[in-house]
């Protein structure tokens, strides 16, 4: 078994992956300091005896990826991918109709772990991106995430396309986010669903889209040409939401 | 009068500079590069006599202030902030209630970009930001932002409290971004509405969340605490467009 570090970084982030029971392996802290967010992980570090570093700003500079360790930063297992019959699970598990959100090829990871953040909050069971000319879960995705990767599950697939076909089986139904696609209003989207995010600069790709079942797009009444990826993304799940609600 | 220039970088955002009649002072395009969109580029400078420079790639890499340049730099007239009576102007052109985005403190270049580009494709009539503790028109702002910093004003006020007095004697409402808000769906959002989101840690201040007339908040499911400062501008941005639409 192949075993891998990752680095988290920052106040919240480091709580979140605490209190979410991710292993900790080793814990860094700034020499000195003592706010409240700092006690608080010093407390779940002592429930759990990691390993505590009081350390220089230079040598956490050093270590952090991201440059805003704030402080603390942990060094944790790898975060992990989870498998699509995971996800799948997880609706079963809460009763609910699937909900998955799939993207093909976002490549910012900014753009990632706002989605993360996004498919958390909207209640969606997972998400599903591509192996290759995709981000896949960083540092940084991790920081953005603000806790979400503990709790959504993303899994990584070799090819979207096949996994649109397993997931049909399912009984989901397949919306293609598309700047030129139906009104998110018009089409019903209750019921087990998959709702596909295109790359920030190309959208999705043909043979993805070709999968889905119809296409949907949020109005738009200005000047330019789309919403940036993750917010797009975030309109479009709380479409979701709202009709999984009315 | 200051004279400031702004620098413009990356393929879209020129060709958006160009289009929306900005004023390029000089391009910068990397030398033997001359694919579609750098010759759209050189086109459209050709038309309006822009002095044009072919350089190396070692030049614009030092112009560069997002280190994303695409192999093509414009420097242009500086982003010029608008007045809050230009917005209500714009509204009143378009025979619209006003819709106005207020920021309570955005700080990350990427949110208010990406902001601005929810705003233009929202419909919103213009953004409002404070002078201070805030991020400004800065190029990686524009670049973020796809070309709408072009189209959507920006107005930059000293006090946000006074600007929003001011707002409501024109007949403005104030819905106030707010975890703990009134589900989104149950205020009624029509009419002419200032939309307040606050900073990406600390939410709308005290001072401006007691001079908004409610609170809005989107519907959460997950385990974490909030969505991303702007993919909670566009869930509520929407929320509006959905209203003013039925």
């Amino acid at each position: 078994m192949r075993y891998e570090e990752s680095i988290v970084e920052g106040r919240n982030p480091v709580i979140e992956a605490f209190r979410s029971g991710k292993t900790v392996d080793k814990l860094f802290v700034l020499d000195g300091c003592q706010d409240g967010p700092i006690r608080t992980i010093l407390r779940e570090a002592k429930k759990r005896d990691t390993i505590v570093h009081f350390v220089s700003k230079e040598r956490l500079d050093q270590l952090s990826q991201t440059k805003h360790h704030q402080g603390v930063i942990a060094v944790c297992a790898a975060y992990a991918y989870a498998q699509v019959e995971d996800i799948l699970q997880a609706a079963r598990d809460k009763g609910e109709d699937p909900f998955i959100i799939l993207l093909d090829g976002i490549e910012d990871p900014h753009n990632l772990g706002a989605i993360l953040r996004t498919a958390n909050l909207a209640g969606a069971h997972g998400i599903i991106i591509p192996k290759n000319r995709a981000v896949g879960l960083t540092p940084t995705v991790a920081k953005v995430s603000a806790g979400a990767i503990n709790y959504t599950p993303v899994a990584r697939v070799t090819n979207l396309a096949s996994a649109i076909d397993s997931l049909k089986k399912e009984g989901l139904w397949f919306a293609c986010a598309d700047m030129d696609g139906q009104l998110m209003y018009r089409q019903n989207l209750k019921g087990p669903i998959g709702l596909v995010i295109g790359n920030e600069g190309s959208g999705v790709s043909r043979l993805v889209k070709e999968k889905c079942d119809f296409t949907i797009s949020v109005p738009m009444k200005g000047d330019i040409d789309s919403l940036n990826a993750s917010v797009a993304a975030g309109v479009l799940a709380y479409e979701i939401v709202r009709q999984r609600l009315g």
